[in-house]
């Protein structure tokens, strides 16, 4: 008998929106299996479950985020498993969040030109198939450029024989373009750190992933000439760029005469190492120099980036760059007077404007709420433990070396932080826009991606 | 040449919202020309003028952070210029945002009404009068009343001769119900953790002034039998209930075996001094139990309540228990996909929602940017450092420990901060409120004071 009244309280959230949870749990349970394996492990004994369901969910939610040394716990199977976990997961983020953002734009453009045909608002086949097609096309031509650039490094400089140097480089460059910051090393890419044949292919191969299908989709659509691009790609490009800059820029002048990070480097290792820097928390999380050693202020504009993330519909994580653009746009018209938000020539309906804040705040909710519980749970310094969920919230996977340690109950608290992390703002932002109920409008209107 | 285009970027701040800037920023210069004076000192020695600065500013704005120990630094007359100088900062405040609330729902109201007499949108002096009468009625009542049981108190159970007991008790009263956090003794209200008739009128007092003039006018209207309440004054009640219980909850449960704090105490104790601890992080500032050895979990519960604060046009500081309440509707109407956002029955207006997200935002852009600056300029950890700058932004004078020693920059930190987050909320949401251009309005609609 309270089902009516709960359903009345509780979200009804619509099945497009439902399916990310859904897939992501299923991959999620198939990982766990098989890292369960005995043959998973180099020593031939099962983990512990917390383990297996800890490194599953990090793989597949492309956080990184590891609870043991990954080349020396996991054989090369495991490794493997946690490659295809990734690349499950990327791609069917991206397949996933684009497909929906296509719904989206599809029902609310149906409704803006009133025509009758309000019932075929549903995706064909035809959407689906090239949707999958573009992710997986995209997604390989990447990871196929980038591991051939790092095996040939790999097998040259550092005299890898061509097997390895092929399975190091396809390991890394689908960990980079797939935002998941898992690496074959124990010290994750702190050797690479002044290398640019490493160092500045995966950085790029990560920031392409994150910048998130559609934007690619425009990006080839208008290859030729000049062209109007979409809000959603304009804020996606701009916005990335610029917290890329204000990133690199005050992790290098913080860092740059810090003994344990960028100090031991000369100008040019400070340069690149300050510029990787820059680029993970938009949400790789691999790291060429030791996370834990940075100053405290480098760690809270860290949090501040890893909460923003990178585009919707890519690898990255985060509330997403476009959600956090809005939100300044809503307060930039307010502080100047204007009655509507215009966006770069747009006007910005009240509904995005409405779905950014629910994404943001449950976001800062999530946040506040698995900080309080982890520093229940741990003697870890305040510092430590909210760079930690939110590492693991945006899927960014750097850490200040707290992971391991965390306890069981710890570990638990941050599976859950990474899965509410990869699938609640998408989720969310779906469920939120394609139940928007019809509103009279009176000027064009265009909608970005919110989450 | 330069001015119409920054006229055009910057926010065209009218005059009735700047007031409160002009005001305190004039109230501050004074006071710390007061406390500059030999005599405001015991040992007859002028402070330095950062102190003294510091000093004023935390006293007009009604914060309570000290930089030097109250009772030992200044002598009598430096102890009377801080309490002129709170009772100016708290009847200031009242006032101003008072009257800023009554012009706000007049010009909207006006609107809703589409008069023809849309000159007369301006306050008159009755309504001037009016206010200030009121809120110098309101306060010196409670003051009174708290400094009759708090000498009393002193007088016969701690033995304090009939002058001194009178001086303290005036002096913790006016403190009090301006949620000011001034104490005349070195460990704040330590010593009386367990004295019910110390701690109780103490908190009362904090909780009266906190609510806010409106809310204490509408009291005072609807005495008789049933009446209509204003969204405003429901909203702050039921939100500071609600806020008063979880924060009484979460910190006596988490203190109740730390031996540091509550530990120490038999259960009624525990009871009284956790109640204390729930009160005063909105934004009072007094403290009965060590702030310094509070769990980490605590402390950051406390983050959260003293950010979010008390009640629009009180003695309390925060963003104001409105704008969060108000942000939480907005997502709980998203959440639920309700086209508008229903507060209690009414309809809110969009703008009161974008104001509110605007309030909220810009408090945590300054918050993060008040903690980098402060995490780079001291040795402190980031748990002690983000609660400074929330109680200083808050308004709320609580501290672990470390406002002393964070360096002369980090004192003008402090200090733009707390003049910040007292000036800041009021200011910009009434220059937005006032700037509202007209919009069409479908439904009747209902304005809470947002800030
Ligand atoms: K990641
Ligand atoms: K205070």
């Amino acid at each position: 008998m309270l089902r009516p009244t709960l359903r009345r309280l509780l979200p009804s959230w619509r099945r497009p929106a439902r399916i990310v949870a859904v897939a992501f749990a299923l991959a999620i349970s198939a990982g766990t299996v098989l890292l369960l394996l005995p043959m998973a492990t180099e020593g031939g004994e099962s983990v512990d479950f917390v383990s297996a369901l800890f490194t599953a969910t990090s793989a597949v939610c492309v956080t990184g985020l590891v609870v043991v040394d990954t080349p020396t716990h996991w054989s090369t199977f495991g490794e493997v498993v946690i490659l295809g976990l990734i690349q499950v997961g990327g791609l069917g983020i991206m397949t996933i969040a684009s497909l929906l953002g296509l719904l989206v734009s599809r029902r609310l453009g149906l409704r803006l030109q009133l025509t009758a045909q309000a019932e075929t608002k549903a995706l064909d086949l035809g959407d689906v198939r090239r949707v999958v097609a573009g992710v997986v096309l995209v997604s390989l031509a990447f990871e196929a450029v980038t591991s051939a650039v790092l095996a040939t490094r790999l097998a040259t400089g550092y005299g890898y024989d061509t097997g390895r140097a092929i399975y190091h480089g396809v390991f890394h460059a689908v960990s980079a373009f797939n935002n998941a910051g898992f690496a074959l090393y124990p010290d994750s890419l702190v050797r690479f750190a002044t290398d640019a044949w490493v160092c500045l292919p995966i950085a790029i191969a990560v920031l392409a992933g994150g910048l998130g299908f559609p934007v690619w989709v425009e990006i080839w659509r208008h290859r030729r000439g000049r062209h109007r691009w979409s809000m959603h790609a304009k804020i996606t490009v701009i916005t990335t760029s610029a917290l890329l800059a204000i990133g690199t820029l005050v992790i290098t002048v913080a860092e740059w005469n810090n003994p344990e990070t960028l100090g031991r480097f000369g100008v040019g290792g400070k340069l690149l190492a300050g510029f990787f820097s820059g680029v993970m928390p938009r949400t790789a999380g691999f790291n060429s120099v030791d996370v834990g050693q940075l100053e405290s202020g480098t760690l809270l504009v860290n949090d501040v980036l890893m909460f923003i993330g990178g585009g919707s519909a890519g690898t990255a994580g985060g509330i997403k760059v476009t959600t956090f653009a809005l939100l300044a746009f809503v307060i930039l018209a307010e502080v100047r007077g204007e009655p509507t938000v215009h966006v770069l020539g747009r006007k910005l309906p009240a509904t995005a404007q409405r779905q950014a804040l629910t994404v943001a705040l449950l976001s800062v909710g999530a946040v506040v709420a698995g900080t309080l519980v982890l520093l229940t749970l741990t003697p870890f310094r305040m510092e430590a433990v909210l760079f930690e969920v939110i590492s693991a919230f945006g899927t960014v996977g750097l850490s200040t070396g707290i992971t391991a340690d965390v306890t069981t109950w710890g570990h638990l608290v941050l599976t859950v932080l990474m899965f509410l992390g990869r699938v609640g703002p998408i989720t969310l932002a779906s469920a939120l826009a394609l139940r928007e109920r019809s509103r009279r409008y009176e000027l064009p209107e265009e909608r970005p991606i919110v989450g």
